[in-house]
C-alpha cells in the first residue's frame, strides 16, 4: 500500500533552461493523477517514463500560465497517439472553454472524450471518488480562483487474523467479508466472538494533499489534518512577506507554520520564485516551523507507505 | 554580412524526451527573427543563449499545435520579465482570437502592445520590411492554411574603390553615397567617369526561404528562387509519399526536388516524422536529388556569408 509522488515541475512564473512549472504525477495504487500542466508537463512526463496513457484524471489548481499553458500539448499528443478513453479534468470554470477555444483554432477533434468538471464553489467539495480513492477540493486564497486538490484513501478493510478465524470450524469463507468490514461473529451456540479477536487494524489509509498557489491560509488546515505527506507552496521566504501577501503567494516560515498545525506527516515545498537559486534557505526557514520538511527533486519520487 | 539560422526543434507532430516541435530563431544583422513555436521553444531560446527580448517579429506558418503552442508561454514569459516594446505576430487569419483567448481565460494583461497581422492570401506577399530586410509569404498546401517565409536582404550599396577614388581630387565625401548608390561622376572638365570604375559590386544580399509544412509544390519554386538557404519539410521517405500527400507533407525526395529545381544554395531538411530515427535515410533521398542538403541539429547554427 503506498502513494507515490513524481514531482515534474516545481518552479514558479517562467520555465527556463533547467527549471520547470507546476506539474505532479500521483500514483496511487496504480491509478495516475496529474496535478497541475505548466507548459512542458507532457516531455517530463516522457522524462519520467510515466505510463502517461494511464493517466484518466487531470486536476488543474487555477488558469494561470505555469499551471495550465502544458495542457492543450498533452492533449493533442494523446489524441495523435491514438487515446479513446475519456479524459477527465477538473479545474475552475473556465478551463472547458480555454481548451476547446484552443482545439477549435487549431482544428483539432479530438478521438475521445473530454469530461470537463468545472468548479466554482468556496467550500471543500468531494470531486472524484472511486471504490480505493476520494478527491477533495481545498479552497485556496491567490489572486485569481484556485482550489488545491485532497487525495485521500478510503477507510480499508479491517485483515482477517487467520490462526484466530482456525480456531472457529463454524466460520466460512463467505463469512469472511462480514468480519473484514468489522463483523461480530455469533455462534450456533450463542457465544460471541468479537470482531477484534478475529481481525487486525486495517492497514492505514494514506492522503497527500497539494496546495498551490495561495496566500497563509490556516482555514484549510482542519481539511489537510493528518494528511502524510502536504505539498504546501512556498514562493518567498518570509522577509518577503508583504510580497506573498501581494501576489497572492506564501512564505516558506507559512508553509512550515500550516503544516505544523495540520499535523501532518511531511512537508514538501515547491513553486519557488526565480530569485532564489539555493533553495536551502527556504528549506531552512520552513523546517524551523516544521522540522520533517523536504526540498522537491526534479522527477524525484516520494514514496507513502503504510 | 551574415544570416545565422538556429534550429531551436525540427521534430514533428508531438514533442519527446530529447525532440522539439518546429521552431528556429533566425539572426539578420541583428535583427532577431522567430519562425514558429512550438510547444518548449522559450526554453529552447533559452538554452540558445538568444537574448530573446530582442525579438520583434515572430512568423507563424500555420495553426497545429506543433507550430504555435508555445506562443502563450513566450508571450506570457516577456510579459513577465517586463518587456515594453511592440511584438509583431504574423500567421493565419485566427492566430489574435487564438491567442487573446488564451490571455482572457488565463486573466493576463499585457504589459506591451501585441500587434497581429492575420493573413489569408493565396498569392506571396511582402508582410514585413525595413531598411535592409524583406520578408514575404511562401503559399504553401497543407491541410490548413499555412504560409511559409521568404527572408530576403535588400540590394546593398555598391562598394567604393577608395584607390580609384583617390585619382579624383574633384570627388568629395559628400560625393560618395551616389556613388554608391551607382551613378557616375562628371568632373568639371565634363569627363565622365563610369561607375564601375568607381566602385565594386556590392556585397550579395543574402536570403533564406523557410517551408513547412507542405505537399509537393513546384509552384513555390519562382519565389525561393537562388535563395541561399532553403530548409524544406520533409516528413517522410519516398516510399510513403502517398501518406505524405493524404497527410499534407513532402518526402525527402520531394524537398530534393524542389531545391534542385530552385537552383538554392544549400537545402536544410526537417518535420520528421517520429517513425525515424535514422535520419540519415532521409538526408541520402534528398541528396540523390540535390546534394547539397544538410541534417538539422538541435541548437545548431547555420550561418551564411555574403
Amino acid at each position: 500500500m503506498s502513494i507515490k509522488l513524481t514531482i515534474l515541475g516545481f518552479n514558479s512564473a517562467v520555465p527556463t533552461a533547467n527549471s520547470y512549472p507546476t506539474s505532479q504525477l500521483l500514483n496511487i495504487e496504480e491509478r495516475y493523477f496529474l496535478i497541475d500542466c505548466g507548459e512542458g508537463t507532457q516531455v517530463q512526463l516522457r522524462r519520467s517514463k510515466a505510463k502517461f496513457n494511464r493517466i484518466n484524471h487531470i486536476f488543474i489548481s487555477h488558469l494561470h500560465g505555469d499551471h495550465v499553458f502544458g495542457l492543450i500539448g498533452l492533449i493533442s499528443t494523446l489524441q495523435l497517439l491514438g487515446r479513446d478513453t475519456p479524459l477527465n479534468i477538473y479545474g475552475p470554470l473556465g478551463i472547458k472553454e480555454f481548451i476547446l477555444n484552443q482545439l477549435k483554432f487549431t482544428e483539432s477533434v479530438c478521438s475521445f472524450e473530454l469530461a470537463f468538471h468545472e468548479l466554482t464553489g468556496k467550500k471543500s467539495v468531494l470531486v472524484y471518488e472511486d471504490n480505493l480513492i476520494e478527491v477533495y477540493t481545498i479552497p485556496l486564497n491567490h489572486r485569481v480562483y484556485t482550489n488545491g486538490y485532497l487525495f485521500r484513501e478510503k477507510p480499508k478493510a479491517r485483515r482477517l487474523n487467520m490462526d484466530a478465524i482456525a480456531e472457529f470450524n463454524e466460520i466460512e469463507i463467505c463469512d469472511y467479508q462480514n468480519i473484514k468490514n468489522g463483523k461480530d461473529v455469533v455462534l450456533e451456540s450463542g457465544q460471541v466472538i468479537e470482531n477484534s479477536y478475529l481481525t487486525f487494524d486495517p492497514h492505514k489509509s494514506l492522503s497527500y494533499a497539494f496546495c498551490s498557489d495561495t496566500k497563509y491560509k490556516p482555514d484549510i488546515v482542519p481539511i489537510i489534518q493528518n494528511v502524510d505527506l502536504l505539498y504546501h507552496e512556498s514562493t518567498f521566504l518570509h522577509e518577503l512577506k508583504d510580497l506573498a501577501l501581494y501576489t497572492g503567494h506564501s512564505t516558506a516560515k507559512e508553509a512550515g507554520m500550516i503544516a505544523k498545525q495540520a499535523n501532518v506527516g511531511q512537508l514538501i515545498l515547491g513553486h519557488f520564485s526565480n530569485r532564489y537559486h539555493d533553495y536551502d534557505i527556504l528549506l531552512k526557514e520552513a523546517q524551523a516551523e516544521f522540522p520533517n520538511t523536504i526540498l522537491p527533486k526534479i522527477l524525484g519520487t516520494i514514496k507513502i507507505k503504510s
